[in-house]
């Protein structure tokens, strides 16, 4: 299933699922299939796809059902039924729960520290970290991000998300994925300018980070990935554009530690909740400060970035 | 005001304020005054503190008129009125909107860096730094906090927290204490071991400090801190004791960078809400990384950590 979260002309942000050429409304589809005899009003389907996730996996069966009677009767005539093509989406979960975002690709940080003079640190490899950033600031595909007037540095993060589905707390990484929802494309804006100075005090990067983060187009379930996962990585490329001009290129399954180690860590002594994100980190080659403003200058107004990965679609902004 | 979460015996967490040596529950006093012709029911109270800031402030002005009915008529046989004395209080906002914490105490980074044999940065001086953490692991006054199995080196952090009552975004230093409800005490429990080494790789305290942060134990309108206001610093003494044993001791106005400055940092760019937590970093003296060892060892179960910050009351918790 690819979930999303779209904007409706007259009622706002609501729920839904991709179904062809076409978005379905989570809460009005199952009020409809109540009148057919597939779907139990008993516990309706939620309008925001936060409660939709807090539900647990009966939700998710639903909304299979309701997908499935839509491709025995067709969609012709249904009113809560919007063509895909023209109603904007907004991030799928438009205010997680929370944003942690790990450093999981060796590559990027081996070329991004050797950037800015500094070696390789050895605890990098003794157990994946992460930071937490601004979950009050996501946007969501084709939605203006606005560059921070305090930063010429403007910077796009090639990233993958797994957002969680089942509370969970100490998770091993064996029982991993089963607390995970569904996989997204991430892009962790970055002020380089003002991550350099912040970094410096020894707290993280904050103002650098805090501005936007883009997820989407959608939220696609692990069951449409088992023929590319191996344990908790997946062979998925990732590319980055920026007007068009491939900027950035790797795969997903380059992560060092995997999905099931990154939930293990956030979660060892903390609770994890539904709608948590949790980011991968940037992939090797997966933005400007890696390659180097000699392959391409900071972000300015009126540029289109793109990350797209494989399966798990376009997401794509214009700076403003 | 003092504003509270309580634990009710029958029905779970409510907002609430104290009223000498009760509570009054928010959205049933409500209920209550409404009869009395002092409560528009058109818009009810709450029963959660966040949805009561969400309100804006006539939801104050409303819980003000409920507390000088109350001063007429007595609390005699009110079912909506608890004794304060043995009932628990939650952290006053559970499970806030968010959570940053600056560093803006000189004499703290300036002992706890040489504790570590590093320099005062001077970036620090440029521009308040803080750090997001995690708003999902809030704790009230005399819940116990659990020591994570994973950290030797548990530290306690005594510091001064203000909480947003007013959305803004950009928001300047002079109009900064209007997006203010109150403030309270906080305590940002630290693993001194894990964020040594987490903070190495350049993202900042993560697993070092997203066990536990406790709050409480009730939120304090400015209007009871005018006269000890000098523009957004309050003259507030603050004091840490483990077991009875004082080992910390500052003020609130010894503050570096203001709440007004703090507020505007956060804001540059980036929207606040109602329930955002902003902590002032901890006070000179205020953790035990800062005194040594040799003046007090790491935490450890059984220990009793109270902060006390004048006018805001105790917050008390025990290791177990």
């Amino acid at each position: 299933m690819k979930y999303v979260t779209y904007q409706h002309p007259a009622d706002g942000a609501r729920a839904g699922f991709l179904h062809g050429a076409h978005i379905v409304d989570l809460e009005r589809s199952c009020q409809w299939a109540q009148h057919k005899g597939r779907c139990d009003l008993q516990r309706p389907l939620p309008v925001a796809l936060l409660a939709f996730l807090e539900g647990g996996p009966e939700m998710g069966a639903r909304a299979r059902e309701i997908a499935r009677l839509l491709d025995e009767v067709g969609v012709e005539g249904l009113d809560f039924v919007l063509p895909a093509h023209g109603t904007p989406l907004l991030s799928p979960l438009p205010t997680p729960r929370s944003f942690r975002d790990f450093y999981a690709f060796e590559e990027h940080v081996k070329t991004a520290r050797g950037r800015r003079g500094l070696e390789m640190v050895p605890e990098w490899y003794h157990f994946p970290v992460f930071y937490f950033s601004n979950h009050n600031a996501f946007v969501g595909p084709e939605q203006d991000v606005p560059r921070p007037r305090y930063t010429e540095w403007l910077d796009y993060e090639l990233e993958i998300a797994c957002v969680i589905g089942k509370e969970g707390r100490d998770i091993t990484p064996e029982n991993a994925l089963e607390h995970i929802a569904g996989l997204a494309v991430l892009n962790d804006w970055s002020a380089r300018d003002i991550q350099r100075e912040e970094v410096k005090v020894g707290l993280g990067p904050a103002k650098g980070k805090d501005f936007a983060t883009s997820m989407g187009p959608y939220l696609l379930t692990l069951d449409e990935l088992e023929d590319v996962r191996d344990g908790a990585r997946w062979n998925l490329t990732m590319t980055a554009r920026v007007n068009g001009r491939e900027l950035s290129r790797g795969n997903a399954r380059q992560i060092y530690f995997s999905f099931a180690e990154l939930i293990a860590r956030a979660s060892d002594g903390v609770t994890l909740y539904p709608g948590d994100v949790i980011g991968s980190g940037t992939v090797g080659t997966g933005c400007i400060l890696e390659l180097g403003t000699d392959v391409h200058r900071w972000l300015e107004p009126g540029d289109v970035v793109e990350m797209e990965i494989e399966r798990l679609g376009i997401l794509r902004n214009r700076i403003v």
